[in-house]
């Protein structure tokens, strides 16, 4: 298994392209520093990713399209089982259980599982990311050491119950109850109506034998709020298992993807366990009944609870990113070596790649994935912060939650679209399974509405830029506005709260970019997306200030009412995170030739979220008409320098067509093309090419022969 | 099977819906007239349309989900043998073949199979109307004597052999040789090269016993272009089949979905057939090798050929339409149920289409899917009109090919656009596959790619734009503008070119939408969206003038510098023709109050369509920054007009739930609300509902005896 990504072998150097009509080439041959911008791109982490990579390598461990859903769940558990023997899942765990207590490091090889299988991924996030990891963080030390080890070594495959058939993100509002009976020191667990059972877990169809229970705690009369419980759920009953007394479960059957992994139901009839299964760090009760909690705030402490269990959301934004270089890689290859109709010089036909269509339809995508990749980097410092203990405020748990819930919308819809443009731009070859893009399409799609939905986790993120926005104003208020926008000027790091420059739109609005300053500055594209985050929060505070006192019903239409908008900013809000990211990037890359490449590619991100935008640009005087009619054209130049470099970038991702098993990616269209080719020019040299009847009514015409051929 | 469509079965109508904060009800109740919507919406051949949906309500013809490969592609050759066995697959055909030559009707059919599997619609569309159509329009009567009744009967399942490895859309370009050998009076079928291999053919891999295969004709030495030729492929063997000597294949296996359909590969080495085995009707070989064609040009020939297909892209288009109502069917019945986070009330839960965001994502797909309908619908009598022969000039042709290559892009993009938009607005239940939405989505996908690749299609659109612009700007020099533009006003039929105003942008550039008329009237969304395709083209029109003295090397470059431009151009064509089409059809219904709610659904799709460029509108000066602002807000407002007749309006799609068979939308969800709802206001009423944490802090708040809780 190595570790170092080998361009040579990966796919065909965009030198190795010949020219051809339609696209500037002045700059071929002047390669850039592809094993850096590799090592750049896999971050912090990067020889624990690229092992996880590599780890892919192994047959054993390959998706197989196509298996029959009860073959792939059997796979994958399997699977599951080597990447517990290879220890290579304690990574995130204390040493006391035999971990590394590397929370980074951990996500960053999990991420690379998707190229495996996705399955395995989502087997494995199960296991060790969300029944593992609520142990871990929701409950104490004894409980980790009574059932952890079964957790790590998979004796014990556990399913993460909190998800209920009526409710899907709205965790708060989920019906399971576990109200403490003090004669007999026990929790009865309970789903009292159909829509409280639990839905959609993995492991829960077949597998489990265990469940992480969040149901709402009640005792003496008081339902303090939701709660883990450790819950048995399966005992062994001849070579199977069957469900304990009053447990029962159905299977989800077929979904769109991700068969590998056994999801079901599960629901309770008064199903007893032990008060000290309660997992308690956030909430014990007493053999009494009494409760007690170090959080007072139900709600902070459902909060913190939750908090908890961001791992999900950042490791599945990370693996959406690892996704979309893979289809970039197989698209860009494909395209660079493809060829379709013929070009000005009627012999040879022009490369995919070449047409301007093709470039505006992937490269912008290529775009968009390097600034997710490199502002996922960003979230993952962040998280590692936090869970190794280096920095774990409660401001910086809640401005992590922010960060992911902000990141994994945009990465994982940016995954969908990549991977479905990867497909049409492969046409029919796209849609094979064996060149894997409709495969982990299928997979994928349902990363955008599990672990939080994106538009739900956009919701939160626009709330909270609101409330930025509130507590920033009250300090204006306080302090003067021409200091506070002095300090806020000083105050440029990366560490700062989501919402950055919060108020200042409101006294400096965008002076650079309606002058004559350059579209490609990074001080205006920076400049320009700040200030629509900015002016769309201002806006809907605004608009909203009216429900200070209305009535709750009157509040909620009003908020309704502006919900879209507010998405909208938070979107805008995860856009403009990434380009800083990109931008804070660029330094780090010593090449010069690189670094330009790679500014291009910034300035293509930048321009085109702009052109996205750009109606709200010029409706609210950012921007003029003349000035925008430029934001295209600039776009479309950057295209054309960047192509030369689009072989070479996707190289840079380090998916060798052995990672990325897809037929398409191999190089055998360059052969078909080779062949085709030389024969035809066999073919011509010999005289053996029949007349074409389209040069022969020509010659005719030349002699008066025939009739003119207008048609043609 | 009946073909009347029964509201009352179909979905909870929207009266049933209770209030709920954020949306404005006032208007509930006043319900549209479903079944007459229902027919205009089922268009000309509406009971042929029902009775092909109803065809689906047998089990034996249902798609089952997740049926391995092998059986899948078993159990639809048997549904294609039961549906030959029903005469319901000869409607097209010829009377001396049994048929009833009934073109329109039989598409109008055709596009309904969708429903019970699109798997079946496709092995059909490959036999019937690819293989089928093949003999029927490029053969001659003697063809069709001897092969089409093994067609029809399915006794010979044919494949389609146009499409090589190597060339996909470009089929001019095919590399397969057809030669004539004087001395045998045969033709020798022969792939020379990999590259010329036929590709992702139906009925190729397994069920196929014979195809038309196309191939350069070369006779004499000269190559005369594309033609067809029928080839039997393989022969009984025991109880199986072989390939004949020297044809050889292989099997693409498994694909992104409609795994029922055997797509494979074909090549042949040196195979004879007989002369008059060339399907001839448009180019034919004497016994002695001389080559005649009623059609001189060679590049007329080639279109007039591949104009016959044309029923490949209509009836694709159609079943895209189709296939995105029941999505919208399926989304919109489990968002008008569905409850989730409570509202301001605190007891219950908002349902999903209460929500603004919830209306954004979908109501708008269900005003373009109105639309695409209704376009729709003259397309389909536009095809009628050509292959029935009541309208069948070589204009006619060119305008129905031009209409079906911008409309299969906007139908088929539409249907993915909208399957996945409903999978994520039904969360982790529209990832099952028992609710159908990922299913049609993995088939459909195929649809964007195939019977030509969208993006070529739109380039094909864009160039006839140019054409008719260049044409018209040509009269205009002659005749005078003033004139011109007179007879232009005149010549508003339906049945005009498809650049209607052509060159009236450059005399007369939209004042209406500049003045303060308003947004909502028809005439100014006509005005914008007309002088949008107007002025682009003029615009790309102007920029290629240079590549007419230039050599073909740069005009190719320039050309494609602009390709982008040109393909949006066609785009924002085929936009108002579905914009002109939902307006033509509003006359059409008799009751004001479902014409109101129809005209505020075109209302939606064309201010969406506006908003959707509005960046162009204000660049261009045709809307100013003030009347820009209030795009959107006429759009939420007509959200909010609209949400009440959402479920009416998807239940006159006519797809009730046995034709949807997606359990979410058979009402469960309700069932499940109501029955959660029953049991908390049960528990309430007898005073067995725990008290909540919060409510207990609150009171202590109050009595001073504890902190405030802050962050709640």
């Amino acid at each position: 298994m190595t570790t170092t990504v080998r361009p040579d072998q990966t796919v065909t150097p965009s030198a190795a392209t010949p020219p051809s009509p339609g696209a500037t080439r002045t700059d071929v041959g002047e390669h850039i520093d592809v094993e850096a911008l590799g090592k750049l791109l896999d971050g912090r982490w990067w020889e624990l990713r690229r092992a996880a990579r590599d780890l892919s390598l192994d047959p054993e461990l390959q998706k197989i399209e196509g298996l029959p859903v009860a073959e792939h769940r059997e796979r994958v558990l399997a699977q599951a089982r080597l990447l517990a023997e290879r220890g290579v899942v304690h990574r995130a765990y204390p040493a006391s259980v035999g971990g590394q207590e590397d929370p980074g490091g951990n996500l960053a090889s999990f991420e690379e599982l998707a190229v495996a299988d996705p399955s395995l991924q989502i087997k494995g996030g199960v296991q060790w990311g969300l029944f593992g990891s609520a142990i871990l963080h929701l409950g104490n030390a004894e409980h980790h050491q009574r059932w952890l080890p079964g957790v790590l070594d998979l004796s014990v495959p556990g399913a993460f119950a909190m998800t209920e058939i009526g409710h899907g993100s709205d965790v708060a509002a989920i019906a399971t109850t576990a109200t403490y009976d003090e004669a007999t020191e026990e929790f009865v667990i309970h789903t009292p109506i159909t829509a409280a059972r639990k839905e959609f877990l993995g492991n829960a169809a077949l597998h489990g034998v265990a469940a992480v229970v969040f149901a709402q705690l009640i005792t003496r009369g008081v339902n303090h709020g939701v709660h883990a419980f450790y819950v048995p759920i399966r005992e062994k009953s001849g070579s199977g298992l069957r469900y304990l007394p009053g447990v029962d479960g159905s299977d989800d059957g077929l979904k769109g993807g991700l068969n590998g992994v056994d999801n079901g139901r599960l629901w309770f009839d008064h199903v007893r366990v032990p008060r000290t299964n309660l997992l308690n760090r956030y909430g014990d009760v007493a053999p009494d009944g009494t409760y007690s909690s170090p959080i007072d705030s139900p709600g902070r402490r459902f909060f913190t609870m939750l908090g908890t269990l961001v791992q999900g959301r950042v490791s599945l934004s990370g693996s959406a990113v690892s996704v979309s270089k893979m289809a970039l890689a197989i698209a860009i290859t494909y395209g660079s070596q493809r060829r379709q109709f013929t070009g000005a010089d009627e012999t040879s036909e022009v490369v995919l790649l070449d047409y301007q269509q093709h470039q505006r339809r992937l490269l912008p995508l290529l775009a968009r994935t390097v600034a997710a990749n490199l502002a996922h980097h960003e979230l993952l410092d962040r998280f590692d912060g936090v869970f190794s203990g280096e920095h774990d405020t409660d401001d910086d748990r809640q401005d992590l939650e922010t960060l992911a819930a902000a990141a994994k919308p945009l990465t994982t819809w940016l995954a969908l679209e990549t991977l479905q443009e990867a497909r049409e731009a492969c046409g029919g070859a796209g849609y094979m399974a064996e060149n894997r893009l409709v495969g982990l399409r299928q997979d994928m799609d349902v990363y955008v509405t599990f672990e939080g939905d994106n538009n739900v986790l956009l919701q939160l993120v626009g709330k909270r830029l609101l409330t930025d926005y509130g507590k920033e104003m009250a300090k204006i208020d306080i302090a003067g506005a021409a200091r506070y926008v002095a300090a806020r000027a000083a105050d440029m790091t990366l560490h700062r709260t989501p919402l950055r420059r919060a108020a200042q739109s409101v006294l400096d609005s965008g002076s650079r970019a309606r002058s004559a300053g350059h579209l490609r500055e990074a001080d205006t594209q920076r400049e320009l997306l700040e200030d629509r985050v900015e002016a769309m929060v201002a806006e809907i505070a605004g608009a909203l200030r009216p429900a200070r006192n209305a009535s709750p019903v009157e509040a909620a239409a009003l908020f309704n009412a502006h919900q879209h908008e507010l998405i909208e900013a938070a979107r805008a809000h995860g856009e403009l995170l990434q380009w800083e990211a990109f931008t804070a990037a660029l330094p780090k890359v010593r090449d010069p030739r690189t670094r330009e490449v790679l500014t291009t590619l910034r300035d293509l991100y930048g321009l085109t979220m702009i052109e996205k935008n750009l109606a709200w640009y010029l409706m609210n005087g950012r921007i003029s008409a003349q000035r925008a009619k430029t934001v295209t054209s600039y776009v479309d130049r950057l295209l054309v320098r960047l192509r030369p470099h689009a072989v070479d970038l996707v190289t840079a991702f380090g998916y060798r067509p052995e990672h990325l098993r897809a037929t398409i990616a191999t190089g055998v269209e360059a052969e078909r093309q080779d062949e085709a080719r030389a024969y035809f020019r066999r073919r011509r040299a010999a005289g053996q090419e029949p007349v074409n009847e389209k040069i022969l009514h020509a010659n005719q015409q030349k002699s008066g022969m025939a009739e003119p051929d207008e048609d043609d």
